[in-house]
């Protein structure tokens, strides 16, 4: 028990990371008798799933990600705080932050998320590009606009063959979805702004390691999405692994060389942030939890989303997606709250993926859609999750414009200063 | 003379330059019987009397920023190129250009701007950070939100005061609309969101080396816009000098020493980017020009805007402002298009400086006014000179909002990755 402002002793939560899961969470204890400390070392909540639209130059930051503080405007009970948690005392039950402040606490969520994993390739890791968060989406942009630049002035014709060739790897959501925006913005702006350039020699390059795109969604979905990635030009290569990269490409598992400036690399994630003594020795390097989140030999340490290795439907693992963080939060809440001891059952509300302009797949259950009917699914679905009534107005607002104007008008090359310090 | 796209053999004008002063030259020249290179490092054209707004969590980068290939579509005899002109041989009228190209023109218009001048000033320069450019004004966001979010953990009491403490030096336009806008962001934002501080023990203290805030504009407006500033909790110190600065803060010219972690620096610019062997011997450490902005001792290269010392009316030298540098521009490309011969002539249109929602200043000749006509200008204005139809629209709708919301919504910490290669 801690004392906050000095009032009442009320159980003192500590909640890790502001995503998907840590943001529910909190919002589940917002008003209720309990002081939450929500530790984010970045001050937004940010919006994943329509990341690669600042990536492919249709969205600005803002528009994905909430400041924390805002969320939670008059909520005396949360308090935000910039940090970072570096090791967890489970027996004493205090954190360390990467500040050196020590903080106590009655309960702890675990909810940092996950980053990109290049599965220890270090030549992949030093040459490709993430597309996991802001940094590495607007970084994603600003290296892909200065491609088209550096090709429409270079004379060196096989060099402009690699700054036009785009190599995404990995063909889940992310990867199809980023590979489908790329090839608008590659339709729609470089016939019409780079008079130096022939579009048609811009290559999209997507290449899975499984038998088919989209490998979680059913395979009638996988062979449409296949369909629309080609009607939009994107090459495909299934069953194709890389096994290293260089400055001037890629090297393909069968030895094939692809001559490439740019690797977008959406094939892998892995739990991130992780304080001492947590370890990733669980399934798919995830924490080992019980099926109420608790990490395992712990009585107050729970651990919710990517990071950790809960349990869904059937015992299988939950998927590292936004859906199963948000319901463990709220369920862990509800277990700190005192509610009902029952196991967490997992709530699979389906999935969505869009491909263009009016082609998105999504499937519920034995359901599945595709065409104009996945696409206002998804549009409806992603409006609807994404935090903030201002948020929701501006990207509505934005698609509906780019749809008449057919623009993708983000496309600055922007450095932002680190701050003093 | 060059031959574009292998056709016809077209005068080549290399504009180095896509500010105010360059784009209004390649307008001019566009669709005109002459082949147009315009050159800068920056892919978009930045509209910088709205730059406070980026740097205060107001507006988005892109909404102060155009694209330049796209303000130039459709515009065949336009080519924008991203590089950086190192040297000029005006005897043999060839460019050199950073990437090593060498690029042969028939006239040359040098068009580089300004950046942040320091004076020399080292621990100035190390300390204090700009708002001259996009990079420098999401430097500032990212500082002042570190700055709150500091505050609010530390234990350190004098550490909080420096935080809380935001010195800007220089009280012209940009220092005053800074002022302004940090002054209502701690208004609005920090009672709501920041219940660790307390907002009134945020200091914005406002240094001017001058007698009177504004000193280029009317004693009548300076008045009043010290007023304006006061009801804001803005302090106004005038005739103070900063001689030196550290971690710690920054010391006045009568050794005074000011506790605060953020010194923003508006007190002066000077020429940037110039080729050899371009010197910045002229008034101001400008370009010397002739009366029709031809570089000294040159027959084919002129000089406009901020690093061009034009004259302009009654022999004075021209401000380093927005509008002399629009009508070179045109000026210039008439000159280039054999237009009339006759000296420039500077129409001096007038100043406007907003202090905060509802008062503004300005003066055009001898009229001058303040409050919500002042502010109803500074927006018709800035409006109109914005560039692009849908940043006009955004940026009005952005106002709107807030004006309504009284909220500051773009106010996350941003890290933007480099281009990979």
């Amino acid at each position: 028990m801690t004392t906050t402002d000095g009032i009442l002793p009320t159980p003192h939560v500590l909640i890790v990371g502001a995503g998907f899961g840590g943001l529910q969470c909190a919002k589940a204890l917002r008003g209720r008798p309990v002081a939450v400390t929500l530790i984010d070392p970045r001050d937004y909540h940010l919006f994943t799933p329509l990341l690669y639209q600042v990536a492919s130059c249709v969205l600005n930051p803002s528009e994905v990600a909430a400041p924390i503080r805002k969320v939670f405007r008059g909520a005396p009970n949360i308090r935000y705080r910039q940090d970072q948690v570096v090791a967890l005392d489970h027996a004493a039950r205090t954190a360390t932050l990467a500040s050196g402040a020590v903080v106590e606490y009655d309960a702890c969520v675990l909810a940092t998320g996950s980053a990109t994993n290049y599965y220890g390739n270090a030549t992949v890791e030093q040459h490709a590009l993430g597309l996991k968060d802001l940094t590495e989406a607007l970084q994603l942009r600003n290296h892909v606009l200065t491609c088209f630049e550096q090709a429409a002035t270079t004379d060196d014709e096989s060099a402009r063959e690699g700054l036009l060739t785009f190599c995404i790897v990995g063909a889940g959501p992310t990867g199809v979805e980023y590979a489908g925006a790329l090839a608008e913005f590659v339709r729609l702006v470089v016939p019409k702004e780079y008079p130096e350039l022939d579009a048609a020699r811009v290559r999209i390059v997507l290449l899975e390691g499984g038998s088919r795109v989209l490998p979680a969604f059913k395979p009638r979905l996988s062979a449409y999405t296949a369909r629309q990635l080609a009607r939009l030009g994107v090459e495909q290569r299934t069953d194709t692994l890389v096994t290293s990269a260089d400055a001037a490409g890629v090297v393909l598992h069968d030895g094939t060389e692809l001559a490439t400036a740019t690797m977008v690399w959406t094939a892998g994630v892995r739990p991130r942030d992780l304080p001492e003594p947590e370890s990733t020795s669980g399934p798919m390097s995830r924490i080992d939890v019980d099926d109420h989140f608790l990490v395992a030999g712990t009585t107050s340490t729970y651990a919710i989303g990517d990071v950790a290795a809960g349990l869904g439907h059937r015992g299988a693992v939950l998927p590292m997606v936004a859906p199963p963080a948000m319901q463990a939060g709220r369920f862990v809440a509800a277990q700190i709250l005192g509610g009902p001891g029952r196991p967490f059952r997992y709530r699979d509300k389906g999935m969505l993926a869009t491909i263009g302009r009016r082609a998105a797949v999504g499937q519920v259950g034995p359901i599945t859609f595709t065409g104009v009917i996945g696409w206002l699914a998804w549009l409806v679905v992603h409006l609807y999750y994404l935090i903030g009534f201002e948020n929701r107005v501006r990207v509505v607002m934005r698609w509906a414009w780019y749809y008449v104007r057919l623009d993708r008008p983000v496309r600055i090359i922007l450095r932002a200063g680190e701050p003093r310090g």
